[in-house]
């Protein structure tokens, strides 16, 4: 798959179906109401710029499954799949 | 219950229903006016990011009773069951 | 009463009655002009998270009569009696 | 007098007439501009909370006279005389 | 004339007319185009509060002759002459 | 090509055809949606200004291929060439 | 020429011809779109105020040639002649 190596606080989530159980048993049915979306973490930033130069350590690794809110990051396909970019802090929880 | 890891400043919370009394008498009817909303807090995250690149221990720990504004957070499902994920800056205050 | 813990830089206070004189003499008749209004504090926070991740001690303490803006707070009802869950920032002044 | 002990930087103001001329000959006419308003400071706050958690100074001090903009503050009255608490930073100048 | 001490990173100004031509030749005509205009400073602030509680040196002194924007400042009457008070960042550059 | 220095956290970006795919198969066609468009880093700036007087290292250098939002930077022609000079924050991520 | 000294970040620009090409080529027509528009730097300020009350330097010097956005600034004339008094933040390049 192509190398995509989000800048600064930034990941690149690859979204789960709605209906997916996962083994915890959490269900993100698509209602009108804003739920939260899920997906999985497959590249990392080099994490939040603090004012003495250095950068904050991200909270999230490739791998994790995580929760973001609906509106979340922007869409990039690669190779035909659709993956989004988004801010570390647009992510609500992990969840395993 | 799936496993909710809330990031950052962030907990989960469970609501309690709105008439329920606890011990010390604390009732929050149902009314028009915006009247703060009670729940148990069942996850927290890591605690704010400073600007030195540390994080601030958050206030509130898992079971604390809290109130909070009434549009506070964004709901997530697990296993059926309704819960809400929130900064800790939307609780006003732990009761008991 | 029940306990209420304010969270962070946040005061729980008792309004006192508008037309109310204190030893000092204030009133605070309840004109149509927005008037600060008067009350007690009942329970503070732990005040407010620095950017070096301590806390700056509160300027008020329980016992305190206060005034504050008129529309601050959020209203909470404990055993009936009604409650304001405010900012420290929110409060105008100490009387006495 | 009853004792206002305005908080953090606020300070207490007690307006001065404004036709009324100064030794120094500052006149402020009720013009319909927005000419800034005169008034005598009865009480100072603790100063502003800087990030290190100390308080900056106060740069007036009960007694001074100075200008402030038509629309500062929030009025208060006491023993049936009107004052003004307000910011620091709303106060253009003091005058002698 | 009056002593008016303008606060923090304050400056009193004296308007120049508009058409009138310095050493330097500058020509600030009255055009309907928003021109800076042209003053002299009369009196200074303690200069603007750091974080770290001091405070940094203003950049104009007394005396100085400077362009501002056509709506800075708020206008004040001393003994029947019209000043202006402004904040150092309202001015755009020294001439002379 | 004539040398243009971009200022503070500013790149110089050469558009890539939305079209084109490169090795990693990367397809950006430009359909109605926000989808983020590419192209060859060129020039780079000094890096963001800190509060402590020093500069942030730049994360992109010359010759990388970004991601950047549709709306980012400011067009300039060189040679009859179009450019884009955007802050290194419009960048999403790097792509080969 | 009068002697026009910038404050803080600012720097005073001689608008260049907007069809004149440079050494480099860069052609800059006045088309409709918000193409830059390119100058020379004839007076600098002392630099941007930082929270330790240092100035940082500015990344331009009198004599470069810049590219800045169309609506930057403010215009002055000095001896008849146009010039624009920008912050250095509206600058987008150097240019040679």
């Amino acid at each position: 798959m192509a190398n995509i190596k989000p800048l600064d606080d930034r990941v690149v989530v690859q979204p789960m179906e709605a209906e997916e159980k996962t083994k915890g048993g959490i269900v993100l049915p698509e209602t009108a109401k804003e739920k939260p979306i899920k997906g999985k973490i497959i590249a990392v930033g080099e994490g939040k710029l603090l004012e003495n130069g250095k950068r904050a350590d991200l909270l999230v690794k490739v791998g994790d499954v995580v929760l973001y809110g609906k509106y979340a990051g922007t869409e990039v396909t690669v190779d035909g799949k659709e993956y989004l970019i988004m801010r570390e802090s647009d992510i609500l929880a992990k969840v395993n």
